[in-house]
């Protein structure tokens, strides 16, 4: 069994429209040295599998196709062994 | 000039529908070992300020009062220094 835990990030060139609406906010509410906000994924799962290469197979393929958005995210994802599986 | 990186989860007891749809997902796809999956918020943002302590009292308050929701969600941040400010 692996847990996972997978960082999804629009890539730097696009903007991040929920990210500049929570930067707008802080304006609104004075806070004015608040800047360059980005708002990510992060996702956390787990994998009962016993393989590790299989684990982090099923993981890629999730990520990849379920998880990002591949024409504007990226994603890097860790596997931790558990419960001694 | 400090780079600040917060991490917003719902807290543990209350369900993540945005989870439970990615792995009900990743069934449909055939992925049958993927279970427990939580989508969290990972937040950057750059606040431009000297001090040190100001900078993480405007932190706090930002996340706290904007990019969390207190009834549901527990938030951690981390704050580095940059630009050699």
């Amino acid at each position: 069994m692996y847990k996972v835990k997978v960082l999804i990030k629009r890539r730097q060139s696009i903007l991040d429209p929920q990210g500049k609406a929570a930067e707008q906010g802080a304006k609104l509410l004075g806070y004015n040295n608040i800047k360059e906000v980005r708002i990510d994924k992060q996702v956390e799962f787990v994998i009962d599998v016993l393989d590790e290469q299989a684990a982090e197979i099923e993981a890629k393929e999730f990520c990849s196709k379920l998880l990002s958005n591949p024409i504007m995210e990226d994603f890097e994802f860790s596997l931790v062994k558990i419960n001694g599986n």
